[in-house]
């Protein structure tokens, strides 16, 4: 097994994300193959021992920033990312990982890698913390003016995921809407639901507002990129500004500072859930083979859970399973 | 100066709405017209001691419930909330406030009392809180499929308020998207940023990503209302979610139990930030009149509080205030 990564990519490329990979190398099957500019890579596998039957380089010297558009996709063909995605391509590699610039990745994944024969578009799937465990956030970032049909498939997709790679039997399949009642909605949430209520592959337990998300009712929720991309993004800042604010009340005097230390590890327990980093990053999915976007800030630890992430997709068959359900499909 | 009350819509009707009248009628300048059940509200105000010349109750036997669709508001006209529209409508009160089942207020406040010239679409605008202080959402519940004609109304609409009643000088507008980017969004988003940017009578800060909300740089929230109403919606679901996960990390063992202790006024802080009850409502702003909506599950402090905000708004001359930014638009 094969895993490439995007040395280049990302708020701390390739210092993080090349200890990450060292991190994962120990435990990992795969053969990790770092693309990026050859000396940086060289100099920072310099300061670690490890098993170099494990890990290689790739030198691509073009890097994709987070300010290029989507579209350096096309122009930027040494870049790591194109290097990379065109590996997944080429069947050289079983997966892809990239912390760099979404729009490009998403970009270039659905047209270098290519969709799933009956995918009308691929998701980016985050999984998001709920009471119960995770659940399925698709899409996150692909589609931002989606059709009825996209959400369709993104339920199908996001069931097959669901149950291959973490193992939960028929997946409780949600739209996120403003209402729970079938008539609630916009445009687009009015159409997909009696799609998604007719298609006997997936369990459709109805709408879902979004104060019921963290309830983890709902195993999948999906929804358009730009509704989703809000939720996660929304999570992410309020979650900040609730433990910034948590800070604040636990310095405040001797008395609070007292509690902090006898609630260390309650507030721990807490950050965990949210500040999860174990659980990889985002797969892109209705393409034709695995690639995975990790958060821009991601350090060692997210980088290295992807890793095993992604081989767990290819030992799951993940794309093949994905696949079945969209080979028959009219 | 005369405020409408209906006395039968939301979870707590109407024991609890009375019981906010009672206490808002101690301090508000305006006469307070109750309407619903005679019977069930003179019961309630059998209750306290009051001036009764600050509390009159007008009788109307309907009932529009959670279940009723929106149309509800064509077929019940002996309902409290219909019988309150029309005051409005005929200005014999200058505010009316509901608890009810929103669907129903906001066809029935468009329809009923009716839109401002100029103006395309009426919105639903909560403030929600940030580090700041408060953010205008708007629109958080009426135009699911917005066009971007609305969305530059709202931000008209928006700022006017932030100024007029929450005394803001030049607010600053933020566009909700998935990028700061110009060149981010969906067609929406993509459409409606030239117009905001072309209108000199707003201040237009650009792209707010969902991630910085809770940062409250913008004083006003644009979005159509399936996202508003989504971001509003997940804040209530997470925040209590944090909130169960510090009581049980809170009540884990004697040591966190006097963290507790310690920490009572510090949780108080953060709670009070987000279970404000002092921000009165959700006006339908961009109709011929004054229409708050208040949580379903509002109790007194609520229904005072939102008396209140309402005599604000008359007394800001609020409803002119945005005529006037409309009368002359082309």
């Amino acid at each position: 097994m094969k895993i490439a990564i995007d040395a280049m990519g990302g708020d701390y490329a390739p210092v993080e994300l090349i200890k990450g990979c060292i991190k994962a190398a120990k435990t990992a099957e795969a053969e990790l193959v770092l693309i990026g500019q050859e000396e940086a890579i060289k100099t920072e596998l310099k300061k670690y021992e490890y098993d170099r039957s494990k890990i290689k380089i790739l030198n691509a010297n073009g890097v994709i920033t987070m300010d290029d558009s989507f579209s350096a996709v096309r122009t930027k063909k040494d870049s790591s990312m194109v290097v990379g995605l065109n590996l997944v391509k080429d069947g050289k590699v079983d997966a892809f990982i990239s912390a760099g610039n979404s729009g490009a990745l998403v970009a270039g994944a659905t047209t270098i890698v290519g969709r799933l024969k009956g995918v009308s578009r691929p998701a980016l799937t985050p999984l998001i913390p709920t009471k119960k465990g995770y659940s399925l956030l698709i899409d996150a970032g692909a589609n931002v003016d989606a059709k009825p049909e996209f959400l369709h498939h993104f339920a199908k997709i996001g069931s097959v995921y669901m149950q291959a790679c973490l193992g939960i039997q028929n997946p409780k399949v949600g739209l996120i809407n403003i209402g729970t009642e079938v008539e609630k909605g916009n445009k687009l949430t009015k159409e997909t639901y009696p799609l998604l209520q007719e298609d006997s592959d997936i369990n459709f337990i109805g709408n879902i507002e979004a104060r019921e998300i963290p309830e983890g009712e709902a195993d999948v929720l999906v929804c358009d990129a730009f509704v989703g991309n809000v939720i996660l993004k929304f999570m992410e800042g309020f979650g900040n500004w609730v433990f910034s604010m948590v800070k604040f009340e636990f310095t405040r005097n001797i008395a609070t500072k007292v509690a902090a230390l006898l609630m260390k590890k309650g507030v721990g327990n807490i950050k965990k859930k949210f500040y999860y980093n174990d659980q990889g990053g985002a797969p892109l999915l209705g393409i034709k083979g695995i690639v995975i976007k990790i958060h821009g800030n991601s350090k060692d630890t997210e980088m290295a859970s992807a890793i095993l992430q992604a081989e767990g997709f290819v030992r799951n068959k993940l794309i093949e399973k994905i696949s079945e359900k969209f080979v028959n499909l009219k």
